[in-house]
Formats: C-alpha cells, structure tokens, sequence
C-alpha cells in the first residue's frame, strides 16, 4: 500500500454528491487520497457548489464524462438508479477500473449492474454504515465514517487487488471495513437498518395523522391537538423521528430492493407486537415485565460496542453512562 | 411565592427514590426548597443509600412514618403501587398536606388514589416529562428536569393554592408546568410516550430473538450471527436500544394502567404498518416517497420545539443541524 502522502488513486469519479458522496470526498481531499476527484450530479447547480465547496476537483452533469479515464468510480446515489447509472458510464470505463457503491442494499446492486460491466472492470459492492438524517451537497464532512463499519460485499471470483484498494480507502476514512457475503448483508441490515427505518417512518406518520385529523376514535371527542405530539415528544417520541427524517428517495429505493428480508423480518415484528398487544389486553404484567428487563441489556451490549452512535453520540452517552 | 431562599415546603417526603425521586431530591436540596427531606424506599439498603448520597436528611423504610407530618408527599414509585402506597399513608396525613405523584399515567392515579385520601388533604397528580434510561438512586441529578415540561393533571375543584404551590416547585426545578385534563394527559402520552416505547421494546426483542435462536426462517440457513445485530445497529437500530433500556417494572405499570389509550392508538399504528407492507410488497414506490417525504417535516418540527432531548442532545442536534 502506499505511504499517507501518496494518492491512492490516481482519478475518482463520485457518481452522486449527496451526504455519502461529499463527505467521502471531503476525506479524500483533506488527506490527498486520490489525485484528481471528479464529481457528477444531476444539476448544474449542485456540481457548482460541490466544485465551490472543494470537496471535488471538477463537476459534470455527465455520469460518463466524470467516469472516463477514472481508476475508481463510487456510485453514491440513492439504490434506484444505480443500474442506470452503471449502463450509462459502462461503454467509457477503463480496463482495470474498480466500481464501488455505498448502497444500503447489496443483492441488488450486484444483480443489476454486475452484466452490464465490460470484462476487466472490477465491482467492489460496498456499503458505509454511516449516516445522518441530512442530506445533499453541503451535508457533507469528513468525519462521518469515523469509527464506523463499512461492508464490502464482493461477488465470489473478484479481483483481490481490488477488494484490497476499496476497503484501503475506507481505512483511510477511519472505517473499520467488513467482507461478507451481499445476501447475508440484506439480512443483518433488514433487522438493524430497514425495519428501524420502517416502523419509525410509520409511527411518526400515526402520530401526525392523529394531530392533522381534527377528530379521533375516542367517543368523547378527546382530539390530540395540533403541536401536542412535538411539545412533548421528549417522552419517546422524538427518538423515533431522527431516522424518520432520512432521505426519502433513498429509503424508498432500499424498500424496494430489499423486499423478501425487510418483508420476512416485518412478520416477525408483526408477530411479537400482536403478542405484546395480546398481553396488554390480558393484564399479562409478567410477560411485559420479562422481555423489558430482557431488551434493557441489549442496550448494554450497544454501549458496551462502542457503536451506539456518532462519536458525538458516543461522548453524549459515555458522559451519561457511568457504565460505558 | 416565597423568595429563592426560603423554603416552598417546610418538611417534604419523597416516596420512592430512584431517578425522579433522587433528582427531586438533589434539585430540592441544591436550592433549599424544602426544610426537611424525609425519603422512603422498600430496603433499608436503599434508604441508607440516599442520606449518604445526600438528597435527602433522613429516610424511613415505613411509607406512613415518611409521610407523617409532611407537608408535601412525593410519590415517585412505579404507577403499580401508588394506590397501595396512598392507603398506607392516608391515615397520618396531616390537614392540608398536598399529594402529588410522577407516574406516566394520570386517570388511574386519580380514580384509584382520590378516594383513599381523606378531606383536607389535596391531590394535586403530576408527570414530569423527563428521564433517562437509568434507574436507582444513584441515577438522579438536580439537571434532569431543567427545560421539560412538568404536566399537572388536578381534577376540577382541586384547591387552587394546592395546584399554585406544587407548579411552583416543579417550576423551581426548571421545568415548564403544563395543567391538563388527566383524560386528555393519557391520550397524548400513549402518543408521544407509551407507544414509542412499546414499539422499541419489541423490535429490541425481535432482533436479539433472531441471535440467540441459532436459526431462522431462510431456507438457505442464513443466520443473523450473535452480535450482529449489536454491531451494525448504527444503521438505525440503536435509536431504539435507549428507550427499550428504560425501568421494566415503571413500563409494566404503564401499559396496565393506560390499557385503552395504548391499545387504541396501537390499532392505528398497526393499520399504517400494515399499509406500508403492502405498499412494499407491490412495489408503490410513490406511496413509500410520500410518506418519508411527510415524517421529514415532523423532525424539523421537533428541532424547533427544542424539545428534541436533554439538553445535551439538544446542543448535540445544534451542533450538527445549521437550521436548528
């Protein structure tokens, strides 16, 4: 591998300038990882400001045009369109050039573009588990993949040297990098990414409905006013809307793409709920009493992880938490 | 109102100390809001306990002992045991004492402990809406309720100096004091509380139960591994492992004490989940966009409202958000 002061790829193209995209090139400038960065969005505007803000070298509205002549190409645009995107700059790439992803959803991505690649182009799937609920071109910082694991998720029969210079990029960006197989990937991120993601899309949507409708069920006409959920969110509630405010385009593609594991998981949730709803009924206080006690020492395993968060999220919390 | 420096209540007793109670506790002491602070717990371990830490001067395993005299009675057990708690205490009850209550829930305070209190003696139920997943009496702190709101729920006739000077002390801790229907009270927090909760401890359990199954419903015998789930729960999952960590025996109490309000707004939400599985399972992109597109805007409204956490997560939030 090369020294610190030494690009680690000549030419990067960053198809998509979002939060992953600006941040991952925010790292790579400030710490010269790669030689040139060329950015491609779908406006003018946002390529301006990427090219403004610094975070690339130069700006196109062309996936192809940013992609030509690139050793590495990091599609950073929201599941959807990746296929499309693959098709478009596939005639242009280079022999020997490595296209990597950041998407949340890894089956997909390989079943889609990996056909439409030429021979010689390496795929390296990956996905940063890193976030936050902003989004776009001045979303962007170079800490967000600090402390955080990214998974590569390569097809069998990959290139080594490939693999070996996508996950020496996430090093450089202060992840922890993870091989694993992409369907066992949609797995694990079904239960801890999408199915979070879900039920927090939906209780904050019951919850608005409650406001907005002027009326409810209740036969006093008891309404919970306009305001009321947010005024005393604090109690819960507010834990639920950071993920709720995410990239709807974004989620709605992961929804899409990731549909047997989020909908297998789902039943699962489904089911346990009914349980928990059937024992509320029924007065059961054991039965709720036994599964608090017991989801109170995942929260432990959380902390004790490490990964309960952000680095701010992790300060925050080892202040609070004596135990940590 | 008296000054600063005199005391609102010349002896207070402190039912119950474990995070309320001992904040109260510090906040009273730090101020000198109270002339004598007499606690009571189940164990003399516990007792023992808070007059080394401080927060209160003396303590008392025997409720009644605790409650004699005072002119304020804090009861800040679980919401399971504060009927049994009034009843023991209702016989030394001096004329004019002023009870009050922390529970999360308020008509079952109200129709259980009301009728048990002799006359003379005024039921003011309060909620403050705060906390911590933590629990004990080592948990308190006098920060705890600066900046929350503090619901009172008197039932009409309640003796208006009675309601005056409990607003007061919670105003003392920097809470702002809310007076409500106990009716509308439950309503709201199975909104904003109770079934935020309900849903995080259930996926926490979901989750941890795919781990230690050592199988699962994937034909191909793809197992969520132990861990896995604890490890990637950056992705959105562990926004769900801090309130799931809350007291299981407070929460037990909760669920049995606002049965109706929980179960009707569980309905609507399981109705919207249902929806948005199916919405999944066709492939309607648009109604999944809408949807994220429209919990987005609840967030900025959380943001706004400063009520987005302790204060801590809110200067966290500061930090990360420019609009904020």
């Amino acid at each position: 591998m090369p020294s610190d002061n030494t690009p680690l790829f000549n030419r990067v193209a960053l198809i998509g300038l979002g939060l992953i995209g600006s941040s991952l090139g925010h790292v790579m400038k400030r710490d010269g990882l790669a030689g040139h960065i060329v950015g491609n969005a779908r406006t003018e505007e946002t390529c301006a400001k990427a090219v403004e803000i610094g975070f690339v070298d130069s700006a196109s509205i062309d996936p192809a045009e940013a992609a030509q002549d690139a050793d590495l190409v990091v599609i950073c645009t929201p599941v959807g369109v990746i296929a499309d995107i693959a098709a478009t700059i596939a005639p242009v790439l280079k022999k020997n050039a490595i296209i990597t992803d950041v998407g949340s959803v890894k089956m997909a991505v390989i079943r889609d573009v990996g056909p439409l690649l030429p021979v010689g182009v390496h795929l390296v799937p990956g996905h940063p588990v890193a976030g936050t609920e902003h989004s776009g071109p001045e979303s962007g910082f170079p800490e967000l993949f600090e402390g955080r694991y990214c998974i590569l998720t390569p097809p069998p029969g990959t290139d080594e040297s490939a693999i070996d210079r996508v996950s020496e990029l996430w090093r450089r960006t202060g992840s922890v990098v993870e091989i694993m197989d992409a369907k066992h990937h949609d797995r694990v991120l079904a239960v801890t990414s999408h199915l979070p993601h879900l039920i927090a899309y939906t209780i904050v949507g019951t919850a608005s409905d409650m406001e907005s409708s002027g009326r409810d069920a209740d036969a006093t006409g008891d309404d919970v006013a306009a305001n009321e959920v947010i005024k005393y969110s604090a109690g819960g509630f507010r834990d639920f809307t950071r993920i709720a405010a995410s990239d709807p385009v974004m989620w709605r593609d992961i929804f899409l793409n990731n549909r047997e594991a989020v909908l297998e998981i789902l039943g699962r949730f489904t089911e346990d709920l009914t349980a928990l709803q059937r024992a509320i009924r029924w007065g059961e206080g054991d039965a709720l009493e036994d599964l608090f006690a017991r989801t109170r020492k995942i929260r432990r395993g959380v902390i004790d992880m490490r990964q309960a968060g952000t680095f701010k999220a992790t300060e925050q919390e080892a202040a609070q938490d004596p135990e940590s």
